[in-house]
């Protein structure tokens, strides 16, 4: 007998029919002998249906009170599933977070998980109930509703399956798991049976967005091994868990982020300390820096370029240009139409010819590399915007082989 | 400085335009220099929405899961009304059941008030906050959540109001208060502006439902003022309060009640005993049975006629028809189209002429009478459904004069 968290978003428990085809995978689970706790998110578009009534009465409401609202819409679902499943027969109990033993910070809207007391949890599984529990919430020091934030019940399942020791958390989506690109772009990119948390990461931040990071960080500091698959098929996931327990990849997936932005400083002059200036005077701006690049100095002057989210443009240009004029540089120029796509793998490690191939796919396709960066398992290139699905296209094919 | 309770029903928070009104209503208390402790419903049709959606996954669900679903809607409607009140620029904050200190019995679906820890609530006024309150809902010693069943906003209020000793309970409906009778039946039906416990009991039971029953009791068991008022209206309600502070009325009010049925066993035999028969054997299937009336004996038999609400019709056949074999009686005989009108006054305890006046306008009306009960401040007689209204504005003009 094992213990198998599962969780399920907003798209899985979105009517009644979505519902029942939950109850189906959970009862299902129960059958086989197992401890289940199911985490669920609120319905469909409860949230924005929510949001859109908040707003209408006051757009500067408190997140205090945003929080009592959103965390009504997990209530709402959870219930709606523990009387489907109890329409199939089988015990079943809902719990609300601070029911679950959910306690988090006091950051109202995207409060932190601080400790989860499972006893509540553990004597419904005693009585052999299958334990339904409200994500994405909590309560903090004061007694008051949290919400954990976007993505927050992947963290809710995952702190639910580290505290309880689960043998497994599953988290159902509405895709069949991680893939080595992304499907709706690359027709022949592969499922992958296993990746790392390490990998999930860089994946996850990498725009190729299936788990929440929090959760993954989370999974991999306590050692949870998590499963991504979808609630609609009946196949296998993808298992994210330590890489030392499995072979290495040489790469486990190809990712392209568009939301980035690229801006270089010209002839900035070729003293000590005054990169460093400019980048803390960035972060004074709570501009978050991604990639940067200096060009080796030539006539005593050096450009230094790096990359922001777009919605950061106009400060970090406003930041970049008092930068010149304090430090006698020449000017700023800045490129939107600009993609990061990247690849991931444990294996490129010890494999030093990684880099090398994806270059070379890419200068095969005619495609030019702006910027690169690199880390222990990822590198990222910056090419123009128009050419980012040929890029993952491309490197795909070298790696995976074409269809 | 005064502790003011104040309740709104579900359609008082209906939309944003009402919310608004409500939020308007409870500013200016608080503008004023009192304490307000606000206690909502759900908006309008959120309830029946729930059982809706809960309906088409599971009518047979669990009342636990029930009550989990149901008080979603206090919550939604307790933090949108606090947001409104936060447009306006004043201190709230929003409390749901449990924060609020609401312990209740373990009876999912019609759970009762044990207990009220009012310390958070005093926080948060000590904090110059106004507090909202979900109404409807507490937790059991399981820490699970109930409901109160209908009407149990209303309590809800009460029970706060008790335990902080307010000053006054205003329960605000979309009726300016109590009247004499059904203002839209009767045109000149006067509000009162006062009436007691007691007569308020006696009118909510008997189909003038403007109070819940429950919290009306609770009111008079720890001396709560109420006050039933309109929010819609800026005028005083009717004040609900203990009789002995105020002159007696003659009259307060003139209820019909649709929702009765007259049953007779005609020819039982005239055998001591036999009563008590066929009324436990009604007890035993939990048929409340109101009126009871028994013909003087003719013959050595004599018949027994009562009433009971409609929906108990059918038991109340069965368990007559068998108690006709057992005790050799010769029919039953019954009557759906029967209307209950009854007279509530205080006063009439002390003037015998009470009684004589009500029939006497009776029969002026031509309406005959088929069953009369009395109680110290209550008349009751059933008549046909067909002459009920005509009887509710015969008495009424007696009593309270033609318009």
């Amino acid at each position: 007998m094992s213990l198998i968290v599962q969780k399920f978003g907003g798209t899985s428990v979105a009517n009644t029919e979505r519902i029942f085809n939950v109850a189906d995978i959970v009862t299902n689970t129960y059958k086989k002998g197992n401890d289940v706790v199911v985490v669920v998110s609120a319905q469909g578009d409860t949230t924005d249906d929510f949001i859109e009534k908040a707003q209408a009465i006051n757009p500067n409401a408190s997140k205090r009170e945003m929080d009592m609202l959103l965390s009504a819409g997990e209530q709402i679902s959870a219930s709606l599933l523990a009387m489907a499943i109890e329409k199939l027969g089988y015990p079943v109990v809902s719990l609300l977070g601070w029911q679950a033993g959910f306690s988090t910070s006091s950051t109202y809207g995207s409060a932190r998980i601080k400790r989860v007391n499972p006893d509540r949890i553990q004597k419904e599984l005693d009585k052999k109930n299958i334990v339904i529990v409200t994500g994405f919430q909590g309560v903090n020091r004061y007694d008051d509703m949290t919400t954990l934030g976007r993505g927050g019940s992947d963290t809710s399942a995952v702190a639910i399956a580290s505290v309880m020791h689960a043998d497994l958390c599953q988290i159902y989506t509405d895709v069949e798991g991680v893939f080595t690109a992304d499907p709706r772009k690359v027709p022949n990119a592969k499922k992958l049976n296993v990746i790392s948390y390490d990998e999930m990461l860089e994946l996850a931040t990498l725009g190729a967005q299936v788990l929440n990071n929090r959760s993954v960080e989370m999974a991999k500091k306590y050692n949870v091994e998590l499963e991504v698959l979808s609630s609609l098929t009946q196949v296998p996931g993808t298992i994210v868990k330590e890489e030392t327990k499995m072979e290495k990849m040489l790469i486990s997936g190809i990712a392209k982020d568009n939301d980035v932005a690229r801006i270089s400083i010209i002839g900035v002059p070729d003293k000590p300390g005054l990169a460093f200036k400019i980048f803390s005077k960035l972060a004074a701006k709570k501009v978050n820096v991604d990639v940067i690049l200096q060009s080796v100095g030539r006539d005593n002057t050096k450009d230094i370029s790096f990359t922001i989210p777009q919605c950061m443009m106009q400060d970090a240009i406003e930041v970049s240009n008092q930068f010149v004029d304090v430090v006698g540089a020449s000017s700023v120029v800045y490129d939107e139409n600009v993609s990061k796509v990247s690849i991931v793998g444990a294996g490129m490690e010890t494999h030093p010819g990684v880099a090398a191939a994806m270059f070379e796919s890419l200068f095969e396709a005619n495609i030019n590399i702006q910027m690169i960066s690199t880390s222990e398992i990822k590198i990222s290139v910056l090419i123009a915007r128009e050419d980012a699905d040929k890029a993952v296209t491309t490197i795909h094919n070298k790696f995976f082989g074409e269809e």
